[in-house]
Order: C-alpha cells, then structure tokens, then sequence
C-alpha cells in the first residue's frame, strides 16, 4: 500500500526522507502523480483539491500538515476515513514561542519603543509588572494548555477559554457561551489559538472586541477565518484596541492592498507561528500509520462533529 | 536616624510612599535637600554625585537604585560603608521577559518578517528548532540564571558563562577566562548579564565577536560600559554578525547622531530592561535597613573587590 503525499506549500522530498528514514518500506506518492488510486490507503495533505480524497476507494487515514484541520473538512465530499491531526512537540513549541514573542512584545511596548527608535528618541516608558497583565487564551488544547503554562510562568495573570471541560488546564478557566464575556472582560492581551469550527468561523468581530477592556491587544495564530479584518481595525482606530499581531488573514497571502500592512499598530506575520517539520513530525505520523495498518483506531483522530 | 534618597530618575514621591507604607517612621531626605548630615545613616541612590556619600560621616549602608553597583563604585571617594544591590523579584521577572523577547525576536527572524511586512510581502523563511539554536549567557546571578531557566524551558540549547563556581547554574556552565572561548564558540546568540566589573568593561569587542560563529546575534541588557559600538558595528556591516539588540550604550541618552539608532539589523531601546518600581523594590530595602539598625551585616552586601 501507499501514502499519497498532497500539499502546494510543503516539501514532499523532504517528507519522503524523513518517513522513509523511520519506516524504511514506505511508498509515497506526490500528487498529482497518484498512480493506481487503490494502492493508496493513507493521505498525508494540505488544503487538498475538493474530491480528490473522495477518489481513493481504499483510504484508511487521512493525515493533516499542520495542527489544524478545517483544510480538509472543507471539502464536502470528504470520504469516512478518520483524519489524524499532526501533533509534534516541536510544533506546540514554535506556537509557544510565537505567543510568547507577541505577548511580550505588547506587554514591553515594542511597538511604542520602535518608532521611538525610527526618531531617535531615547525615552522610557513607565514599566508595568506582569501579574497586573491579564492574558486571555482562546482554545485550551494542546497547543493553548502549554501556551497559558509558558505565559503563567513568565508571571501574567493568564487564563484560558474553551469549549468544554476536556481536562485540567493548570490556569483559570472559562467555559462555554456562558463564560466567554467574563473571560474577555478580563483579558488585556487576548491570544487566540481555536481550532476553525463552525462556531469559531467570524468569532473575532466587533461584539468580540467591544467586551474587551479598552486597550486590549489581540494576537491571532490560529485561522484567518476566525477574524473579521474591516472590525479589527475599526476596533483599533476607534483606540478601543491598542492594536492587533496576526500571523493570519481572512485571505493568505494577503493582498498588497491590505491595509493591514501598512497599520503602525498592527504586526502581520505570513502564517508563520507553526511552521511543520518533517524532520520532527514525521514520528508522529509513522506510529499513527502503524497503528492503523495493524488495524487499530489512530490515537489522534479528530471528531468529525466538533471539527477538532 | 534619616535615609538620604539621591537620584535624578527614580520618583522620589513614589519611593517615599513606598519605603513608609512598610516602615511608617522612616524619614527619606531627598537630594539636594540633606539637612544635618549627621541624621544620615543609609542612602538609596542611582548615580551619585562624586564625593556625596563621603560627606555623610554617620553613613552604614547604601543602597543601589538597581541591579547594578557600578554607577556607585565610580565614586573615587566612596566612604566604607557596605553597598546593597537591589534584588527585587519583579526586576528579576522583567529581565527575564526582557531577554526572553529578544531572543525570540533574533530566533524567529522578526527583523526580517518586519522588513517584508513595511514591503507588504508575504514570504515564508524556514523554521529553526529552538533545540538547534545556542543561546549564550554572560553572567550567571541571579538574573542570568533566572533568563538561562526561562529560554531552557522554551526549548533553546542554554550555556551559561560566569566567573567562578559561586552557585549550581541549572545549565551547563562555561568558567573564568580559559572557559570564554569554548563558550563564545557554541553561542548562536549572546545575552550579556554581566556586572560592569574593571575585568568586564569593554569585553564586548571585536576580539569577543571574532570568537563567535557567524551569524551570531549580541544581545546587551547590562551596560554600555560593556560594549564598544564600532567594534559591533563593523562585525555587523562584515556579515560576521547578523544583529543586535541593545538595551544599553557606552553613553546614555544615545546621541541622536549614532549610527546604532537607524541600523536596519540594530534594536535599541532605552535603557528599559529592568525598571526599578518602588512598590515591589521597597520591601528589600527595608528588610536590609532594618538589619543594619540592629547592628546586623546587610545581606546582600557586594564584594568591592569583585564589583558586584
């Protein structure tokens, strides 16, 4: 059997090396040269065609490049095989190194002191001390857990907010509809790191922001579905926001035109914060596969209903 | 007896309301307004006039408006009293952030993503494991030891340099002069925490950069006096390094004419690494004024021959 390799912005020489280092006998086929299509049990894709995976009539998992996988459940004719997330130490340490490097960046007012820098301006600002900086984490899974655990250790008062009550989250958590205004009544940095749901799609608008405390910050290294771009930056020139860092867009690449990239108090990064590599997440995808060759459920399935 | 506060950038207002809710009999004599000298027993100052502290005859400690002592030492006339570094838990956490964010800035190639952000570019770099990336520690205190655990914790390959074997360091530890080269040669980026020492001053030179790999990045949050500019600036415009964030100069306020102020691969910021505040700093001045006034040595006491 086969793995069929699908991704227009991943390295597929790359990812045969590193897979074929750890399951020496393994078969990678790189889309679009798909061969006889019932060879192939096993997808590994990114953002694939709409129906491509539906053309496999032996497809037993079907594996996500990346921690996210709205990329593939947007294809309507997606087949019943199980879709397996791409958990990878060493991505949950990129993402928390980029929630860190935002919230820090915002909380020493980085952006203040590089335009002072542009004038030459050598003038301090009055320091705050990170116990009276309420960070906000949005989605408390594998990635927001240790995001919160890194940011609590650092001394902010963070807390997290999710949809249920999954497992212990080591910091104050919000749950549910119910718990998300007082959460956001609470966060002066908010970090959003949800998986992109039906009920996440949009969920950073202009009712969002306007529960924030005025002067709250709000990172985005989740999905550019979950922002409303034209209320962000109402919400920031209105002085309501102190500004925005996002590392995505409701459209990637972002327009030349946007005027995101032109905002002073807005930090566009090109969808960066967990960036996969095989060297690290190939293990991840190998035992899964073992797994479901020797005919047992993959440990990382994701629930189809909750999209995650 | 009366404490004599002398500092032309600490707030006077907000040290007294401090140092009083915590010792509510205190009286704080702020400079130049000493009265008797005679009243003086103790003294809290950021760069003393020359001379000043030899007037006081009854003086029986000083205290340091920050981390450092140097800015005290430089006192040719510097009466026998014991000088007190500030230690203050919140100072700590802010270097920590301090260096955490520079760090991250250097690893996660922020000056680039920048540049192309001012460009409205959307362009991906390759991603480097923070496994794969070296930081260097100059000065293991307790603020160097405090930032080596938080960039170990996120991942980073963490060495640390120091003097002598005063305490266990949490991280592999490179020792004396015959330790500086082994140590420069595994640091992709250097963090200077050093005391400003007479073995210290100017360390940060062309001969230290040569030692460094190429590409490294200097990261200076201790003190200009530990630096000198054109020796950076010319590994910088080499190649040799490939930037650095300065938190300090060799003279402060940096003139608007340096050239460090407008280096696209240079972040200056203006001495703001660690803000002293006075509602967490006062507690230990207190509890030390307090143990001289028992006649007790002061526990924090620095060494005068080593300088810090």
């Amino acid at each position: 059997m086969a793995m069929l390799f699908a991704s227009a912005v991943d390295d597929a020489a790359a990812w045969s090396a590193a897979l074929t280092a750890l399951e020496p006998g393994l078969e990678l086929r790189v889309w679009p040269e798909v061969g006889r299509v019932e060879d192939i049990d096993s997808a590994l894709v990114w953002r694939p065609e709409t129906g491509m995976l539906g053309r496999l009539p032996r497809l037993r998992v079907i594996f996500s490049l990346g921690a996210g996988v709205d990329h593939i459940f947007a294809d309507a004719a997606l087949p019943a095989a199980p879709v397996v997330r791409l958990v990878d130490p060493a991505l949950t340490r990129q993402m928390v190194e980029y929630a860190t490097l935002a919230v820090l960046h915002r909380h020493r007012r980085m952006g203040a002191y590089q335009a002072f820098q542009a004038r030459a301006l050598w003038r301090q600002l009055p320091p705050r001390d990170a116990g009276d900086r309420r960070v906000g984490v949005m989605g408390m899974g594998e990635i927001g857990s240790a995001c919160a655990a890194a940011l609590s250790g650092l001394g902010f008062a963070v807390a997290g907010w999710r949809r249920g009550a999954e497992r212990p989250a080591g910091v104050e958590c919000f749950r549910g509809p119910e718990g998300l205004g007082p959460f956001l009544e609470r966060s002066d940095i908010l970090v959003c790191l949800l998986p992109l749901t039906r009920e996440t799609r949009g969920i950073l608008d202009a009712a969002l922001f306007a529960r924030l405390p005025r002067g709250a910050y709000v990172v985005n290294a989740a999905r550019g579905g979950h922002q409303n771009e034209a209320d962000l930056l109402a919400a920031i020139d209105s002085g309501h926001l102190s500004g925005a860092w996002l590392d995505v867009c409701e459209s990637e690449p972002l327009s030349p035109s946007s005027p995101l990239w032109r905002h002073p108090r807005v930090v566009v990064t090109p969808h960066i914060a967990g960036q996969v590599m095989p060297g690290t997440a190939a293990a991840g995808v190998v035992e899964e596969l073992r797994r479901v060759r020797a005919g047992k459920a993959p440990r990382r399935a994701v629930d189809p209903r909750r999209g995650y």
